[in-house]
């Protein structure tokens, strides 16, 4: 199972609308569950530079499965993951990053949101997530 | 001047159009004026390669303000920009790369296509081009 | 909008100038508002590392439309930000880079200093985002 | 002896003025002994993917003592030098980068110009490097 584009234009119709009810403007990216973008928009006057964040986030949620703020609590110094944003080309271990699951459980992809505070970012990526 | 996201999804929905009565399945990537991401979809089934030569294209035809593929005839052995795709991070200099102009001629952003053919590419992104 | 060369030749002047009154030694570079490099200067005698760094700083400040210092505040350890500075090929958050407006108060681009304290490279890079 | 930024800032002027004598919208940068930028201008208008591309002429100029066309030459396929162009993060090998020497014609850098056709690049980078 993997996720469709019409699905992925659907998270991020959502998310928009959060985005919007939230009084932000973001960056939102979805990738499949192969980790590659598969869609992306940067709504007008959103960061230039959370483009690149939105999409390092919703990677990084598909490459551990989990959301991004979890990874974030075990990167920290003196934790076990210590720095473990070096790898795969840059990860981004602060919220904002989503697994997103089909009907059955089952992970398909990630949401990845960028461009205001990280519960903003999280709850716009939540409510994308949830879209399907 | 400089294109607005409603812009770059009214651009991409005519590209997949004109992917789909191609019958190809396209990566489609919209910059701005800063040859900055605004906008990404892969087509359902598209090669995953393509999302990285999408977005260089459009970057690409941004960067020098004319079609990929115009670069491309320059940049071949012997010919005056020789291996200029070693710039910027990696250039894509074959078709499928075309600048975005508004409505007074002026270049407000670029589309970049990849996931056919180098004809086809072109021709999904000149289409998405012209959509406005 | 987006800034002239002309003008970032004037923020750099005055960059310069209130350098030398710092008795310091800078890197100076202006970008525009796409984050693209516009204009750069190194002092004689200028620390070499702090090319890549002034570059990085106006590039940060204008990718988020703040102070540079201002992100160094929630990347810290702990913060919510941690370790942003994996994304965008890198970014510096410490102080030195301002974004830069025009007189209707819009952001038109941004400056990084770097090459002394860093209470030093924000009061240049505060003069010059002051010059025009 | 090394390069100096009024050096620099001299050669950007002279080459600015053969930019605007050939109606041509550059990018300009100057590199020192060290192959370490020193000075960048971006014209505006000019191309956004030549400023990377001067900046690589400039320090392809400096790494080698020679003129980037020279280079060129002899990295075509089946040249003793083919695709050298994958080294030091990128080199350009096309025309528009230039040694600058001192009146002991001694080379104290290199400015490297693009924006143009690539006789323009050079007749622009050539009369920057007499500026002294």
């Amino acid at each position: 199972m993997n996720i469709t584009l019409e699905q992925a234009e659907k998270i991020i119709e959502v998310a928009k609308e959060k985005s919007i009810s939230l009084n932000t403007k973001m960056n939102i990216s979805v990738v499949d569950t192969g980790a590659n973008l598969l869609a992306f928009v940067r709504m007008d006057g959103a960061w230039l530079g959370s483009a690149d964040i939105s999409i390092k986030k919703a990677k990084t949620a598909r490459f551990f499965d989990m959301n991004t703020g979890a990874i974030g609590e075990l990167s920290q110094p003196g934790g076990p993951l210590f720095n473990i944003e070096h790898s795969n080309n840059g990860l981004i271990s602060f919220p904002g990053g989503v697994p997103i699951k089909n009907k059955k459980g089952e992970i398909i992809g990630a949401i990845g949101v960028s461009g205001s505070s990280v519960e903003n970012d999280h709850a716009v990526a939540l409510a994308g997530s949830l879209a399907l």
